[in-house]
This record gives structure tokens, C-alpha cells and sequence, in this order.
């Protein structure tokens, strides 16, 4: 049996899992505080080229969307995302949980334009009922979005001039954001999307973490007292310790753009052949992700032989189903499967 | 200046008024305990044909519906309502303050169609990421729609079908519910919103009143506690006594049909008229708001005469205005009105 | 029967009632955006002394401490309260409702020491954990107290300069403060309480109103949003001016204060009669909320002939009462009770 | 340096690491429905002796008694607990977060009386003003306490009890249970646990796994759609199967009493030398918790040599403090330790 399910199916990356074996029967303090945490912050900082930035790590990525919501908005605001985006659909309400309104926009394959933004904002001040209305507290954006589409630098740039106009913060879902930086043509870097928000995060646990994640704050004083909204929202790691090792192993020596880099030759590997089979794709998915349009019969077929994900009804007899690749993906798999398709 | 801008500029009905005053120095039970309160629960449950329901008295819209869902939905539940539906757009996320998110579908003119709401949970069980999405707990309808727009007797029994076969409760939002209950050709009638529903409320805010709303539920125990629930909600008035006695006035000797009738009287009058003039309505509404469609030019030349509402951009040289009939609103009004239009 | 439960057993003042009859035809913007409304805020801005404050009216006071609580309070942070606070107590939870800790201290009559308050800030950031605890955001004062007591201008000073050592803003919740400002011997003005606070309310249910408490921020920019905010919590009247009508007479001839002194004086009255009849007080209350010390037989042989409110236990054999006068008080009726006692 | 802070300052105990190697590259399904979970879960349920019981695994202490509690209660109820309640004072506000109140009891040592609790609902239904109050929807108790304190079987059974009389499900959070399972003289097994509460868990992080606790719901249908609410609290683990294969580890061969037993031992044995050395212990712990009576003088001394809790001042010279030893303490640790005391 095929895996192809997402890029979260196996454990942690070796380096990763060498460094918590070797470290393990060390004592450090709790929550955070010990060498390890500071080394990867320091890092991911240099690594951002943001050295105000503030850096906090969390277990997953509902959870941080969750905490960073909640710590950036205030009572009366909602946050701005695409209809399709991750907290509007498939983090069960947690975003309302915590009382705000994820406020909805109209998207192609996850991506929102500045336009849709600007026209948003710009009407709802017309609007003479606004007060009687959620107020725009800030812009959701996922990168890659959850299609596995990405933006050019200039598109984020023009979403955060947006925001900037506004004056409200932009953040960025990077859940899987290494097989951004990693994408094939991006003219994107990680100081780039440092630069173009107030807060984003770095996806470990679809990038080769056990889990966790790093959120980073780009400039200072956007929230505070942040260790205790963590806190309060069950969000602290006892032994912090974990995620400071699992980003400090990510952050040395590239590591975490080389494993990216590998999920995205194997998704090269993967649509080439695809290709070559007569497959149609979905759309021309720069990253890890990949989708393509599949008979129900054959979908029937292989479906002892291989998983994957169905993604929507693409017609009476057809589906689009997603393909992930991963950081541990290797090509004698690609071959395996192709062989199947 | 003439104004016809909502059916709730006016203070409250005459006879509320008198009742006040008459009342006004005695002394009784504060919160709701009082005989004012006992009265007016019994005759609405009369009027409601419905011996088992529970009544408890709210001071607005915005504040019922919040009670009532907060009281209805657990923490993992959300609430299925029209896009336009007054809880998800003017209502400052109030819903979602309490916790939970407004789960939106298409509608025509604020109503909901059966298929729609049951295509809508046939699909969200078949997708096997349900249980990383909101739960729908529950749906939310308004009668007449924001629209003004009406359902019929049959559509409403249709809506709950469908509720009763997915087990959640349906709640009617009714804070114009007089003007449904009044509006020609209509073949719904207090006791078939009460038979067809868990929980409604009958608006007095807009049809009469001072200010308040009877929240209904239909039949026991769908909440406990719900004294406590609308407390913590900051809904409960000290002087329940001035709720129990507007009900009570509102429900003897059918005031309460025959003022909302008033309005639909003078509706009729308006829509006549303007025909005549040659006006062409939005869409032919049934109940006290009418909306027509009107040259900017002409808006223009009457804003310092008469106030109405402004309801959506129609196309670049018109709009669609909202013009509301009351239970105050006198044939005089709508001459004057007519004469300047 | 006499009826001394508490002070808001009647309706309104007749001054009010006269107004809202005269006022009933009037046709005016809703949401607390017309005429009256503003003519109320300019009254108590100026009797207050206060010309940069800015002014909101709710219609109750558990609805008041929650929208205020919730607009000032970031998620992180609870409010400080006496341990017989009403937020804490007697509101159903609602702080908490909102999200946030209610943080209580020992107090005496319902009074806070400016030391007690101090001492726990000071031990809360001694504590190596705080950032593990409910961070204390603001300080919530009743003046008068549950009890009735009372703070002199320096207590209250005392208080603020704490808060203002922490950078935490300071709350009276201001239910009965009429009472407060109209006893005997107190050295506090309206303009004493605007100075020494952020926020306060002036209480309208139990000093002659229908309803309505008039929400003061005293220096601008504590809150932003608040309408919204007000909105969200289900606190905005449609007919807002009825509030601007109640508080506008209020604060026309002095007549909050003069219905206020009216409950002082019937208290005096009440306290002199007790003592005279060898009654035990069970402590001096300067305000319109006098506690005696009952035999339990004694209770029993009145409870058909007058009501009153049951505080707590004294002994076996003793209850503490509280029997409340207010602006609708008359003499007569001290006397009947008098004769009874 | 020595460290005896807390019982988690090392990984996890190498059964786990070895097992997390072993399976690292394997590919699972997520979110916890990999069949590592379901083992666990099995093997769980059986030493509960709870074969109806349902498992649900999340990543810490403050988490899983948040997501609990808030699956547990309704919107108009709160939980009670101690005083010194780990959910009271040291989680940030988190059930309040979640919107409830938490109702603190009296206590010693951490533990509640059943009698306590009984008067507490007993005097609470007999307010007449209790339906403006929090209604007290469940208990919460900790074994061992916060103090390393435990309840002998017929306590526990005492509570459980006055909990079925008042209708409110008992909970019991043992972030540290092993310890206590495994304290000397105690006459309360796992099953006893399983038996008499309507919900408890588990916990790893301090007793030998890298993170996680085990929630069991003893009964069927105290709670529903469980799973949607633990992803909206953002308490779902993307790879679950880590959870599920640290549970399974331990709950193999005994594993989790065995090591409870060790920090039991080691405690014993400090116990032994500090009594020889003529130490005053602050009570007598039968758990892996020590508190003593320290000279603040000799403190100061051993801060570059030792670290441990400061739990409490005792008098101006004296302080109390805790030591906490744990899985992975061994004997030449305690007599390092005791050496420099």
C-alpha cells in the first residue's frame, strides 16, 4: 500500500530525531525557557533577517491560528480570509470559539488579490450600518494556500499595502511554508515574507517536525503578555524544550529548506509523469501538493493499492484528488506510483 | 421631512403608554416575577395555541437572538442561516462572540429553501472531514426575512422536516413576525409558527412596543437554566414588570395583529401609488417594507423631504431604497409621501 | 402590604413618564443617535466636569459591567474585585461569560483598601509564575457598596493612585451611586468620581428611572469601537433615545440628586425609629440601604405584612435585613413600617 | 547543579524514545485514528476496568482540563474546585477563557471534604437569589493535590456521592496520578479512580512520556462530538499516533506504576536523610512532591548548587519549599542532594 495522504504521515525528520534522543535525559527548565528554545529563535531571527522580531512556538496549526487570533484581535474585530481559507473551514469553528468572525472573500485556489481586499474595506466604511457590523481586524493569508498556490513577492507586497492603509495587521498561515519557499519560480524568501507582515508562522509539523510550529512576530509590541494567552489557551509545551530542539535542528545547515526542496522535486518527479500518462491537472500547483483530475472507476481501482485525498466532485464521473508529497517522500515511490496510474 | 426610514422611530403604541402610566408607582417583584409578566406569558401562549411553551422576555433583537443561540447550541455547534440573515451581517458578530459561527447559504430574498438546507447537511455528513468542521446545531430563519419577504405554510413545514430529520432545533427570528402575520394572502398564522419551530420569538420592538421581545419555546426542556443564561447575558431588565405589561397590552384584544395590520394597510396604499407613478419595485414584497428602485437624480432631490433607507447599489444611475410602513404610520404620511415622489 | 425589598420596585420618576408621553409621536433616528441622547451626554459631561468624557447608555447594570469589562479588558487579563463584588457574585457569571477571571479581595462593608489592592499587585509580580496567572487588568469599586457603605474622596484617591502606579484603569460601578452622592457626610462629588476613575456608570433602575445606566469614560481613547462593542453584547436599544429621555430629565434641576436625597432622608428617618426601638443595626450605613439585626420570630411574624431582603445569617436565632428606601419613599411609609416593627 | 524544580525537566523515559525511533518512519493515518491509539486506548480501558469508557488523548495538563471542562459544561455553569485548584490559580485564566466561573472551595492541602462540597450545594439552592448566581455544573478535584496530597478510596466515594445527589459529573485531574497510584499506604487503585467520576486522565508529561495525557470519559454520553471539540480548542495532534505510542508504552508491562514507583522510593529515601538532618517537613506527602521548612539563610546558599520550587513564605526567616523527584531520579541524585543540605 501507496501513501499519499498528506505530508504528515510519518515521524520526525532523523537529524530531528537523533537531537531529542541525544538530549534526552537532559534537565532543562519548563515552558520554554531553556538554551535550546533561545538558540532557535535566535536563528529563525537571523534566518528572517528580523532581528526585533519576537519568536514563540506552539504544537500545531489550529492552535497557533487560534492563539495568534486571539492575541492580535480585540473583542469587537473579525479577521478577513479567503471562503476556502483554514480557519473559516476546517478548524472547527476555533477562530468563532474564540469570538471573532472569520469575515470571507472570494478566492482563486486559496489566493487572495489585493484588490478583493481593498474593495472589501473600502465598502464596508460606506457602508453607513458598519458600526452595526464586525469590524475588519486583520487579513488571513495562507502561503502556500491550501490548493498549494502561492503568491509572487509583489502580491504579497500588495496585500500588505492593504492592510497598511487599513491599519490592520497581516498574517500568514505558513502550515506548509518551506514547500513555498522551495517552489519552483518563487521569488519569495523567508526575509521577504518577514518584511510583507505583522506576524506569520513556520510550519514544522508538515515540514519534517515530530510537531510544532514557530510564530513569529515581525515587529515589536503587535501583542503582549503572549506567554500567557499561550498559556490560557492550553497552547504551552511542559517541556518546551521539544520544539526549541526541533527548530534548532530545522534552522541549522538549511535544513529545513533542503527537506522542502526534496518534497518539491518529488512533486516534479510526479507531474512530469503524470503528464507523460495523459493526466489532466486541476491546475498548475507550484508546490507539494498536487492535483489531478481522476475517473471514479479508476479512483475504484487503486483503492487497495494506493491512498490519497479526494478533494471535490469534478464531475458525474470524475474527482479531483490531491497527491502530497512530503519531506520523506523518495522516488522509488513516485516510480511506484506512477506505475499504478 | 416625512420619515420612513424603519417601523421603530415612534415611541410605543398609545395604550402601552397609558398602561405605564397607570401603573407606574406600584410596587412588584423585579426580574420578570411578577403578575404583569404571568399575565402576558398565558395569553401568549394562548394565542400560540401552545400550553407547553415557555416564555421569557428579552429586551431587542440583537440581544434575544444571542440569548437563545448561546442558550440552544453547545460549544461545537453552529447555527445555518441565509447570508443576508440578520445575525451574520448586522449584528457586530454577536453570534460569534458567544462562541459560535454563523454557517451561511444562499437564500432569495432572505428565504431559505428546504433542499437547500438539507443539501447542505447531506453533504457536510458525507464529507469525511466533518468532524474538523463546525457542527450545524441548529437553523435560523426570519419571518419575514430582512426582505420582508414571507414563507408560506407549507415551506416553513418543509424547513422543519428537514430540522427533525438532522435532529436540530429551528428557531424563527420574528422581530417583524406582525407584519408577517398581517400581510395579504399569508396562510401562516401565530399557532403554525409556534407548531413548526422550537423556539421563536414575537418582535415588539419594531410592531408597537417601547422596546421588547417574547422569546417562545415551543416545547420543554429544549434549555434549562435559561433565567441564569439570559442574566449572565446582561438581558435580564430589573423592572420586568415594564416588559410583562407592554406584552400584555400587545396581546389583549388583538392589538397586537390589528396595529401590525396598520401597516400593511398603508404598505398597500404606498405600493399603489407608486405603480401608478410608475415606479418599479425591487420585488413585490408582501409585508411592510417595500423596496423600489429609484434614480439617484431623485433620491437626491428628496433628501432634504423625506428619509428612507438606502438597501444596495441597483446599477450606476439607481438604487435600491427601502421605504417602512408602521403601526404608526397614517394614510396622511403616504399621501404626503406620494405627492413627493 | 409594605413593600422594602429594594429600590426599584416602581416605575420611573413622573417627571420621566411626562416626557416619554410627550415625546411619544416624535419620530427620531435610532440607536441612541438622536437629539435627547445627545442633550443628555452634554448634561452629565458638564456634571461631571468632564468635557473630554465620553457617554453610552445601557439599559442595565450586570449589561453594563459586562460591555465595559469586556471593551476595556485585553484576553489575558481579570478584573479585581471585592469578594462580594456583584460582578462576582450575583451576574451569573457573566465576567466570566466574556472570558475574564473576576480576581477577588478581602474588603470590609464592600470597601477596598488602597493597600490591599497594592499588596496584591506587588505579590503578584514577586510571584516567578505570574506569567502562568490571570495578569490583573483593572479595578472594579461599587460606590455605594453592595452594603451600602461608602468611600471618603481620599479612600477613593487612594485607590487611583494605586491603579495608576500599575497602569491599570479603575471602575465604579455606579448602581446606586446617587445614593452615594446624596448621603450624609460624604465628601465625594459627581466630579470627585469623574476625576478619580477611567470609568464609571451613574445608575438610572434604581434612582428613578425605567431603566438605564449612563456608562462615563472619563478621559478618551480607554475603549475604541465601543458602539460596536455594545452592539455585539445585545446592549443597544432601537429607541435609544428612551434612555437620552430618562437621563436628559435626570439631569435637568438637579433631579438625580434631589430623588436621591429623598432615600436619605427616608433612611434617617427609618434609622432613628430603629434605634428608638431598641433595634440593633448591623452597621451604620450612610446610604439609602439600612441592615438591622432580626429576631428570626420576629421575621416570621411580619412576613404577611411587609417584605423585605434577607442578607445573610447572624446567629441562630438573628438574621441580618436589609431594608432598602429609594427616590419613591415617603414618610408615610416609614411610619407604617415603623408601626410594625 | 542539581535540579529537583518539577517532574519534568527530562525527556521521556527511553521505552517511549526507543519506540518512537522504531516506528519513525512509518506512515499513519492522523489525528489520532492510527492504530497505535487504538491500543493504547484498549490497554487503557483495561486497567481502568472501564470497558465502556472512552479514551481521547491531548498534549497537557492545562489543555485537556480546559477542553474538558468546556465539553462538560453548559453556557450558565461552572466548576467546583480548591482553592489552590491548579484550574484556579495557575492556568491563566483558562476556564474562564472558555467562559466559565471557577467556584473555589476550602480546602487542606489541596483537598476537598465531601462535606464542603455538600454545604456548599446545599446553602447554594437555598439562596432565593441563586438563579442569579453561577450554577455549580461540576466538581473538580486533583490526585494527589497540588501538594502531592491523595485521597483515601472512601473520600473519593464521599465526593463521588454528593455529586450523584446534586446531578454534577466529578472530575479528576491527575497530572500527576501515577504518583499517586504508586504513594505508599494508599488504598486507591486505577479502577477505584475509573469508578467513582464521570471523567479523568492520566498524565504523562509528568510521569515519563515527552508530553500527553490520557482523558477518559468513565461513562458513555456525557459528552458528544468530542473529537470536533478538542480541534477547536486546537488540542488535536496532527500525528496522534505519538500520543497513542507513549500511552501504549506505558500502559504496557506496567510500565507507568513501575516508574511511578521509582519518583516514590527516591522520595523516601530524601524523606528519610532530611528527617535525620533534623528538617522540618511542611506536612507529610506520601508523594513525589516534598515540601520542607527551609532558613532562608541557607536558601541563598545553595542557589548556585541546587534548584527547587519556592512554594510558599512560611515566617520572615523561613520559607517553604518543594522537592520534587520523579521517574527518572536516582538514588545518587537524592544523596547528592542531601549532602548539601
Amino acid at each position: 500500500m501507496l501513501h499519499f495522504d498528506s505530508d504528515y504521515m510519518e515521524g520526525a525528520h532523523p537529524a530531528i530525531m537523533e537531537r531529542l534522543m541525544d538530549t534526552n535525559m537532559e534537565q532543562t527548565s519548563g515552558y520554554g525557557t531553556d538554551e535550546y528554545c533561545d538558540s532557535a529563535k535566535k536563528k529563525i531571527k537571523r534566518a528572517c533577517n528580523a532581528p526585533e522580531a519576537e519568536v514563540f512556538f506552539l504544537m500545531g496549526g489550529t492552535q497557533t491560528n487560534r492563539v495568534a487570533i486571539d492575541g492580535i484581535l480585540r473583542v469587537y474585530e473579525g479577521v478577513l480570509a479567503a471562503e476556502c481559507g483554514h480557519i473559516s473551514v476546517h478548524e472547527s469553528g476555533a477562530i468563532e470559539a474564540g469570538g471573532h468572525k472569520v469575515l470571507t472573500l472570494p478566492h482563486e485556489k486559496g489566493k487572495l488579490k489585493a484588490k478583493t481586499v481593498e474593495d472589501y474595506l473600502e465598502q464596508f466604511y460606506q457602508d453607513a450600518n458598519w458600526p452595526h457590523m464586525v469590524i475588519p481586524g486583520m487579513l488571513y493569508v495562507t502561503h502556500p494556500t491550501e490548493y498549494g498556490a502561492i503568491y509572487t513577492k509583489a502580491e504579497l507586497e500588495g496585500l500588505h499595502e492593504v492592510c497598511q492603509k487599513y491599519n490592520i495587521p497581516m498574517y500568514i498561515d505558513g502550515a506548509r511554508l518551506g514547500y513555498g519557499l522551495a517552489a519552483e519560480n518563487t521569488d519569495v524568501t523567508l526575509s521577504d515574507i518577514a518584511e510583507c507582515c505583522e506576524a506569520f508562522y513556520i510550519g514544522g509539523t508538515k515540514v519534517g517536525a515530530l510537531f510544532g510550529e514557530a510564530l513569529v512576530f515581525t515587529k515589536p509590541k503587535l501583542v503582549s503578555h503572549f506567554f500567557t494567552t499561550i498559556k490560557q489557551h492550553g497552547g504551552l509545551l511542559a517541556k518546551g524544550r521539544l520544539l526549541g530542539l526541533q527548530f534548532d535542528t530545522l534552522f541549522s545547515d538549511d535544513l529545513y529548506i533542503k527537506i522542502s526542496r526534496n518534497a518539491i522535486e518529488k512533486a516534479l518527479e510526479l507531474k512530469a509523469g503524470l503528464k507523460e500518462k495523459g493526466y489532466e491537472l486541476f491546475f498548475e500547483s507550484p508546490t507539494n501538493q498536487q492535483f489531478l483530475i481522476m475517473e471514479n472507476k479508476k479512483i475504484e481501482e487503486l483503492k487497495e493499492k494506493v491512498s490519497f485525498g479526494f478533494w471535490e466532485v469534478y464531475d458525474e464521473k470524475h474527482t479531483v484528488v490531491r497527491i502530497a508529497t512530503g519531506w520523506a517522500t523518495e522516488s522509488t515511490d513516485i516510480r511506484a506510483l506512477l506505475k499504478l496510474l
